[in-house]
Parts: C-alpha cells; sequence; structure tokens
C-alpha cells in the first residue's frame, strides 16, 4: 500500500569514517523513477535509563554537550556496544555513569530521533528499585549526577529550560505511568 | 558554576562537506585538561507545526524516511531556509507540504534532538484556525496528509506506532494544552 512512497536503493558508499561519526551516501530509486541522493548517519543506537525512586524523584545528569556549546540536564544514556544486548547496556551506563544498580527493569519504548539523516534508534527503560554505589566514567567524561521530583521535570520542560528529547518523552512517559493512565 | 564540565575550542576543520550533511571535527580541551576530538553535524535548524482542528483532531503526514527504511507518522516540518525567520518557515512548509494555511501561530517550544553529535534545534508552533488549499511539494518529496483525533495520536505512541521525537514531543504537549493542564 506504500509503494507511492517507498524508495529504494542502487548504489552507495560511505562517504566519511571518523572517529564517532560515518556518513553514507546511496542513490536511491523514487516513486516516480527519478533518481534521488540520501546521505545519512550510521549510528549503532543507544539506551536511556529512566530511573525512579520510590518517592517518585528522578535520578539526572547535567553534562556538557559541545555541538551545542551548553550544558544540558538529561537521563542516563549510552550508545550500544557491537553486540551488546540493550537492557545489558543499559544497566552497564546506570552503573558506569551514576553507580547505581536496579532490582527492576522494564521497557518503555524505542524512538527515533533524526529520522530524515541518522539511523539512530534509542531504546527506553525505567529503572526501579535503586542502590548507589562507585561510578566509573570514562577518562574524559565528565558529568553532575542530581536527583529531583518528577514535577519539577516536568516545569523545566515546560519552561524550556528541558530541552533534550530524550529527556522530555522520559518524563512524559513517567508522568503517565504514575498518573496510572498508562501502563505496561 | 559549570567549569568542572565545559569543554573548550582549540581549531577544528570541515571534515566532510556533502550534498545534505556538513560534519565538523573540533580539538577541544576537556576541564581536566586532556585533549578531545569531537565531531558533530553542522545542521541549518528546522520548525514542526502542529496543525490543530477545532474538533480537537491534528493533521499529520506519512513519509518513508530512507535511513530507517521504513514510513513514519510525522507532523508537518522542515528545515530553515539560510537567513529564514522560523515562523515563516513553519508558514511555508505547512503550506507547501500540506495545503493548508492558519490563522493562529503560537510558538511552543524549542527542542534538541541530537544533542551528542548534531547541533539541530527544532521550533514547535501549533497552527490554528486551519483552512486547505494547494499544496506544493518539491520534485521527488512524496507524502500522504491525513487527519486523526489527537487521542488516536497518543495511543499511536503508547502502542509504540509512532516513534519520531518531534510527532510524539508535540502529541504530549497539545494534550498539556487541550486538557488547560500547561498553558502559554
Amino acid at each position: 500500500m506504500d509503494e507511492h512512497l517507498i524508495e529504494s536503493r542502487i548504489d552507495g558508499i560511505e562517504v566519511y569514517d571518523g572517529s564517532f561519526l560515518k556518513v553514507q551516501r546511496d542513490r536511491v530509486r523514487l516513486p516516480n523513477e527519478l533518481v534521488a541522493t540520501r546521505e545519512f548517519i550510521r549510528h549503532p543506537g543507544a539506551v536511556v535509563i529512566l530511573p525512579l525512586f520510590e518517592d517518585g524523584t528522578v535520578l539526572l545528569e547535567r553534562q556538557f554537550r559541545y555541538p551545542l556549546d551548553q550544558v544540558f540536564i538529561e537521563f542516563p544514556a549510552g550508545k550500544i556496544d557491537p553486540g551488546e544486548e540493550p537492557l545489558l547496556c543499559a544497566q552497564r551506563e546506570l552503573r558506569e555513569e551514576t553507580g547505581y544498580t536496579a532490582r527492576d527493569w522494564r521497557f518503555v519504548c524505542t524512538i527515533h530521533n533524526a529520522i530524515a539523516y541518522s539511523d539512530e534508534h534509542l531504546d527506553i527503560y525505567i529503572a526501579e528499585g535503586l542502590t548507589p554505589g562507585p561510578s566509573a566514567l570514562d577518562e574524559g567524561e565528565m558529568l553532575d549526577v542530581f536527583t529531583a521530583p518528577l514535577a519539577n521535570l516536568l516545569t523545566w520542560i515546560r519552561e524550556g529550560k528541558v530541552t533534550d528529547v530524550k529527556t522530555i518523552i522520559g518524563a512524559f512517559w513517567l508522568e503517565k505511568l504514575v498518573r496510572k493512565e498508562w501502563s505496561f
């Protein structure tokens, strides 16, 4: 039913292979038979963790993001290693970045953050039953860890102080779940 | 107060300048004095339009996104042209992609969708008082336009059928506004 929308690959090459980013350029045939170019980032995928305490507070990070020259409030997150299972990646990233381990893990949803030019997806998990421990940041990885009531996070979103998409979507989902409007 | 987080640019070059994507690679000095590399996409920014009818339905698109080889349900959106004012871009994109014009435009929020490797931001606007008209798609731009109740869109998000971040965030914001939990 989608033949009038779907583009098919003719051929392509990796046009850039950097330290972090890989750029693919393909020639594609459009539904109207025209030929066009599609350039996009190849990304291994990532996970996002929504660490929720019993009192309704959440665990957050403050991290400098160089492309935007700005410190962002974010949920813990990280790239999936080659061959790594996403849930294990989420458990690893939470422990490395914040020191916390969690008793209960539940998958929330998958999101796509840059569908025009990246194949990245993010798998979001809720982590509950949290226990603090030692963090293990990579050399050169700097971030602050702090807690805040979910209501405050939602206020910061409304006020435009939180603009990171994974964090906004995580907060809205948590509110739906805490209010029992949505369930698993 | 953020000296322990902030990275400062030493130098850098554009390492890839493609038809669509530009990749910048900079050397940066970390807070601990180490030197690291940062690679990121330079993006002109984009706008997202949340077209809301008086009966609570919204205007949506179905569009094939090549990097993910998948048709996505999305709110209308588009890249800002050089020097273009974001609101004018939103009005242009809504008209070109759907044919609709709107009487009332209100800014909702700015979001950042790929803070680890892109400087892209998206400015989101609500468009009300909608009037249909002729669309003007670029050659090679194919998409379906359709309407749905906002409640359906939220159900598709809960069920994992809508995964595009700008569309998820737009739907959550619209629900907050329609319920009058949040206001401008």
